[in-house]
């Protein structure tokens, strides 16, 4: 089995448990806290500029969003934000942290089946010990060979986890809910997606072009519909790629 | 030679590159934001113990030390500290963030005569994106066959990252400027430890205890040192473990 066996990356936040909408809660506060200054859309659009502008220096995660939370907040009052306002923005950088992990729907479940027979591996970006926490919280480690926390997830990141494992791009499946990350470079690297949309979407994390049409592209409704497309794609398998 | 080989780790932050020494720089600046307040030992003493308080959280790096100077700050002032004060911590951070990575002497010839022989790693704790970076601009990434960017080095870590590659601990030689992340665990799990002193220790990293008369430890005063060192111990393998 070891050649044709299909191996199986999860993404983790928004695809095994929720997290986009820890964020959205925080931004609700955010923008209360500065409602008195700007309007929602102000706030929302200043501060998504900011972390556009930092991503290249901070990486994802929670500690870079509360520092460009704290910049934002003291551009866009003119300096004159309190700071025990500021010290509340930390303090909700920290309740993000130590925020339960709330799984999504039928995901121990689905880990449960497909670990049985596959070889499942956790490819996730953000903050190292954040998402090593999330993973222990989660109860789900063990259902993994392999946990990868990286800075980035492009082609070049998915190329060197294979390499590294030893598994060809065509018996390797990404499944994850942002297709700019999970779907599209391990589609150009001739591996299979399976798409599964979380309800909020960071807007860095948008992309218009969908890749429909694909044989090797899957979109799921909800995670419980993954082992159906896993036997599909076992009688698929092998593809041509390129 | 694949059994008998020599595998060699090395930290990175002040023992490749100078990295403590940014810290201080910071540290003095910080200091001198708060000198209107307090004196340095009280600035000190009480960023020491707000870090201590969230490494736990925040894990190692630079945007957890910019998230726990700005906490400091507010609480050492008692909140009276000026948001133009708070930008500043902020842009300190982003300066560390920024810093060129400043080799210290003799690690690019002494890689280059240790890799010709034997497989290198990097482990290293910190931040995913500002470790990958310094990596990049150090210009010695090519040097290492793996590198390993963790959020803690504690002996599980260097048990499964031992393992991954498979390496026998009796074959595996750390090098490091922190006894207690770099030496102690590896010394622990049967490995052998070459100490290179650093000329400033951040106190999370200080421990006591020096494992002097160990034959596997080696304390140099140097990293040119480190090629007769690998001799000498090339000689001495096998060693009993345990």
């Amino acid at each position: 089995m070891a050649a044709r066996e299909l191996v199986i990356g999860f993404d983790a936040d928004d695809t095994l448990w929720h997290n986009e909408s820890i964020f959205e809660k925080v931004h609700e506060r955010y923008r209360a806290l500065l409602a008195h200054y700007h309007d929602a859309a102000t706030v929302d659009r200043t501060l998504l500029a900011t972390e556009r502008k930092n991503l290249e220096l901070y990486g994802y995660g929670v500690k870079g969003f509360t520092l460009s939370c704290i910049e934002t907040a003291i551009h866009l009052t003119g300096g004159k934000i309190s700071t025990e306002e500021v010290q509340r923005i930390i303090d909700l950088g920290r309740e993000m942290l130590e925020h339960p992990v709330e799984l999504l729907d039928g995901v121990a479940e689905v880990l449960a089946v497909l670990a049985a027979r596959h070889r499942l591996l956790v490819i996730t970006k953000g903050d190292l010990r954040d998402q090593q926490r999330k993973l222990a919280k989660s109860g789900l480690a063990s259902r993994f060979r392999h946990i990868e926390i990286v800075s980035e997830k492009d082609e070049a990141t998915y190329r060197e986890i294979l390499r590294r494992y030893g598994i060809a791009a065509e018996n390797f499946l990404m499944v994850g809910n942002s297709l700019k990350s999970d779907i599209l470079p391990v589609l150009a690297l001739g591996g299979a997606g399976a798409h599964v949309a979380y309800h909020l979407t960071w807007a860095v994390e948008r992309v218009e072009e969908v890749p429909r049409g694909q044989a090797r592209f899957f979109e799921l409704e909800k995670l419980r519909d993954l082992p159906a497309v896993v036997a599909r794609l076992e009688q698929l398998r092998p593809w041509r790629t390129g």
